[in-house]
């Protein structure tokens, strides 16, 4: 290993104009320098159904629980859709679990950021999420946490995080967890 | 109207022999007269991604959306995964919940049952489908709770509930639920 | 009965300067004249303990059974500590749901507003307020759902609610709870 | 140092036969060696109040404060109550978290047995207790995950632990958490 490690970046909304989407990209550019931060797309997960692993695991099952198993750590990031984990999010947490007994998250720190258009800072989401991870033996980075409210106010036309402060916040939110990762990353 | 209460029940999961598919039937044929049970499919629809909203929503939506429109009240039977409710679940509600300010499900009373192999009787999916269901303005009853543990034994080899006292415990259940709807769906 | 409901206001904070209980008494000014807000005291309540139950139960647990029990609905005003219910909401929580089989809560409608000083509005008090009153068969408004942030600045210094979109907001939303109680409250 | 860990058992019922208390007692004697189990005793801490805390804060609450600070790690071990936290644990957890700033809980791993009568074990209780501990920063341990049902089946009539799949669950846990303190305890 060079010292570097590798995040898959899990984003939980489809949508090209993501907010979450523009706020994993700018993560993985203000990450500091032994994060590598990599999305791992999921809009193209079947949803998950035990009946087809039995038998024959859709590809695009294979490959999503193949890039998640080369990873290091975890980051999702993430909208609230009524009041919990958006579907396509929860999918790819299904299907990452199974079959039963191969989980590919087992074991690899992890951290949330949700965020949401209006005040809350999609709070449902993160904890609902966090349930999920306690089953899945990920490790959660507890602090800080990153409620961000007010989503769409912080980009520039082109996608690009422009508020300064979020920027900062979230510095020093991959800095806490590049340590949280040192901690628990297999050697 | 006939004095009858079209109950649209959403199963949680997708495979063939699912308990949660079991106990819906089970429900379907226990329940009080003036409820009559249908099962919505919600194995073929999309994951939910705002933009197809936006051009031309799937044929699969649409299909579901009126189904639940047209029903006067809401079942949920369902697994827990992951300690939270399965994906192809969170998907028809977020489907149905969407376009913004279209949701199909406001103010149809709804009810859960909750299941499980093991003992914990899907506890986590159940109450975070009602955190869910608090934003998509879904009166629930609260009581009875249903969280039915050691769902693997309860059903015999044709796939018919054959426990006494959980078929005891769904008439009631559903008594509650006839009483719970009559307040609630509109006239 | 003359037309009017008493509701207990539970305020979930015991400090005098309190915003919730400034947001309690603005909710008793604001309300429709069919609601009748009083509230209920919880400081002096000893923690639960099932064994003085078997015993001598304190006095003060008496008088807010009591007072609970006379009541048609319930209106919870709360904080959020530590991303949860305070403890001294969960005590009476506790504390009116025994002896066990003799709950002063059962069926009475109720509502819940939580407030912060931050942006979140104190959601996650409020959800996990709701998984209790699930078990407590206290049929719970869902919409409109009230996550009151920035508490801070919505008062004058004489305690009085001075920002208008809220004072319009909590008319609207006790005006809601007005028709839900009267779907709900025994005749 | 010499090696060992201070743990700080909190638990989360106050009455004298609590098999909360029980099984506490019983983790202390299956711990491994180099754990030190000691309950920290709340059930006579006063609500918390921020105002006393202003002027003069109670010396239970002091004491308590004390004692957690000089642990190395944290083991709650409590039933449920109304699908929550008990009162009189997030009453310890309110106190110990202020005045704002001064938690005593922050970086300490910690874990968590939750335990039932009935099948559920405490599910409900665990992942409220959960919540509040992102906010504290208490790294918390995720597998294995306790939620012990039955539990007025597992003692003999002098309050100890008979059972013996229990007892060996309860090993494997210790020493699952004696590992994760190795990780998170400051040196």
């Amino acid at each position: 290993m060079d010292g570097k490690y590798n995040v898959a970046v899990i984003v939980g909304s489809l949508r090209k104009g993501s907010y979450s989407r523009m706020m994993a990209r700018a993560a993985s550019k203000l990450a500091p320098q032994q994060l590598v931060l990599s999305i791992v797309e999921i809009a193209d997960l079947p949803l998950y159904n035990e009946d087809l692993d039995a038998t024959s695991p859709p590809a695009a099952w294979n490959a999503f629980r193949q890039a998640v198993r080369k990873s290091d750590a975890l980051l999702f990031v993430t909208p609230e859709y009524n009041r919990s984990v958006p579907a396509a999010l929860k999918n790819a947490i299904d299907v990452g679990s199974r079959p039963y007994g191969q989980s590919v998250f087992g074991g690899k720190p992890g951290a949330i950021v949700s965020l949401s258009p209006g005040a809350i800072g999609g709070f449902g989401a993160n904890h609902h999420l966090r349930q999920s991870l306690v089953f899945l033996d990920v490790p959660m980075m507890q602090q800080p946490e990153a409620y961000i409210g007010g989503a769409a106010t912080l980009f520039d036309d082109a996608g690009n995080l422009k508020n300064d402060s979020t920027k900062e916040f979230l510095q020093k939110y991959l800095h806490a967890f590049s340590i949280w990762i040192g901690k628990h990353a297999s050697a």
